[in-house]
């Protein structure tokens, strides 16, 4: 019988749950609105009843385990996340033992960006590498890195905060207190906050339209309608990637660069002005390397969840 | 009999070579000016001629071998020196091959600053850690990392490329024809520029005096005898410098960050406002990790290209 996994992928908005076979695929999927102001109880109660959805009818036995990703700070192998910045309450959450308990199935818990990343290494963009930097552009910026073929881990496995990298010292002002961080400059919600700017001085555009719901998802609609103002704004965003992506070529030397998140719905949009980034800022041997948009596209999340605790 | 190993630290100033001991022990040193006119063969026969110093009364049955450290790019597994920006001619010279047939003995080549973080790890200021950085400020910014306890390599052995990240896009000129990169922004090179430019405008200052001669060394002795513009100019350098170890925090997650190089001479005074820096940069779980000074000071290279040879 194959072994089957479940992918838990925490998140401040979603909580995803997933059943995987041991080739990826995605045999079942639940998810719901994070019960935020429940706190980490009630979350965990929550992940308990996805897991049942995700499961019914299937033979316990073939169940190899629950893997379960989520926003950092946490400490993978003590099985505890430290505290989550959009979940009040979540502080020291000893999630690997609530749920090991609820769900009687081994538990094992990583960072979401590494997760993803694990994901798409597995059974997406990255299968086959050696080397490759997972990005997810979305609220912020996150990912994961495989380095020489394993998952870079560095001190307290923290290794890898990449939307935290400064790439503009004179900046914007990022969540976490600095300036110009990459995330500051380049998520998703950079972008809409910058597109709502630019479409408040020019009434002309189809954006200003949006008023104050202009997000990522309308620029790259208007943008691939022709508007000149969003086209400006794709163009704008590519460069601010661009920065970012050419600093992780020549820190980690990738053999591919993975982009997934919100943002990457505009991938096709992003991709020739991020290339062309790469070409004039990177240094010669890394002016090759492909960026590509993550191959799992919202669900690189769950299924290296899965990939946690699925047989090798 | 304790095997000896011979390591090359190839600059594109001198040429260095030491005897070393499998504890690390400096048992014999020389140096010669690169002869750089002369191009890749005149170089190999002065390493040659080093060598022979090195060892002069060495029983040569106690020779582990060579380890060559040389600017970058260079393919290690081949023992190609690819090019060396700062040695015209040094274009895919087979340095492996011409030296094991000089010195019938084994030669292993690396990437310099690799060779250094190597150096420091086994006998200096990273001795017995898993996760480090290793710096060096010069001329330029160059480097390696040792990441859950290995050297990252990365794709074509390229990681590492610390000195190119961009810390400031709209920044100096680098010499790779970027603007902004970390070196162009924080070598001894960019400080002694503007060390040149504040003192022209500063006939006060006791740095004008040096005129054209003015470099980092002069702008540190300036500021430990007080000198206002000085101590502003090591404000400045430890502030460019700190952008970029912050990056290097959140990159990588080291242990510890080990600075070497010649800016390194004034690491006492950079180090208490790089610490500021970090302290007000870096997410909260980065902000303890301590910045040391190289322990082999200038004999990293040649002792961690020694150390590609000694027995582990």
């Amino acid at each position: 019988m194959n072994p089957l996994a479940i992918g838990i992928d925490l998140g401040g908005t979603q909580v995803r749950a997933a059943l995987v076979g041991a080739d990826g695929t995605l045999l079942a999927r639940a998810a719901t609105r994070t019960d935020a102001a429940g706190g980490p109880r009630a979350v965990v109660q929550q992940i308990g009843q996805l897991v049942a959805e995700v499961t019914a009818g299937v033979d316990p036995d073939a169940l190899a385990g629950v893997g379960v990703c989520s926003p950092g700070p946490l400490d993978g192998s003590a099985g505890v996340v430290l505290g989550i910045p959009t979940l009040p309450g979540w502080v020291d959450v000893p999630i690997v033992a609530w749920l090991t308990e609820a769900l009687r199935l081994p538990v094992v818990l990583e960072n979401d960006g590494v997760g993803a990343a694990i994901g798409e290494w597995r059974f997406g963009a990255g299968h086959g590498l050696s080397d490759f930097v997972y990005v997810t552009v979305s609220t912020g910026i996150g990912g994961g890195v495989i380095a020489d073929g394993r998952v870079l881990r560095g001190r307290r496995q923290l290794a890898g905060h990449i939307g935290h990298m400064t790439t503009a010292p004179q900046g914007e002002t990022c969540s976490c207190g600095n300036r110009g961080c990459w995330e500051a400059q380049a998520s998703g919600t950079a972008l809409g906050t910058l597109a709502r700017r630019r479409a408040a001085r020019t009434p002309s555009s189809t954006l200003a339209a949006h008023g104050a719901a202009l997000e990522a998802p309308q620029v790259f609609a208007a943008a691939r309608a022709g508007d000149t103002v969003a086209l400006d704004l794709v163009a704008h965003e590519a460069a601010e990637l661009g920065v970012g992506i050419v600093n992780l070529l020549h820190l980690y030397s990738p053999e591919r660069v993975v982009l997934g998140g919100g943002v990457s719905s505009g991938f096709d949009l992003l991709h020739p002005d991020i290339k062309r980034h790469i070409r004039s800022w990177a240094l010669p041997p890394f002016r090759d390397v492909p960026v590509v948009a993550a191959a799992l596209g919202q669900n690189s999340g769950v299924v290296g969840a899965a990939c946690l605790v699925l047989p090798g």
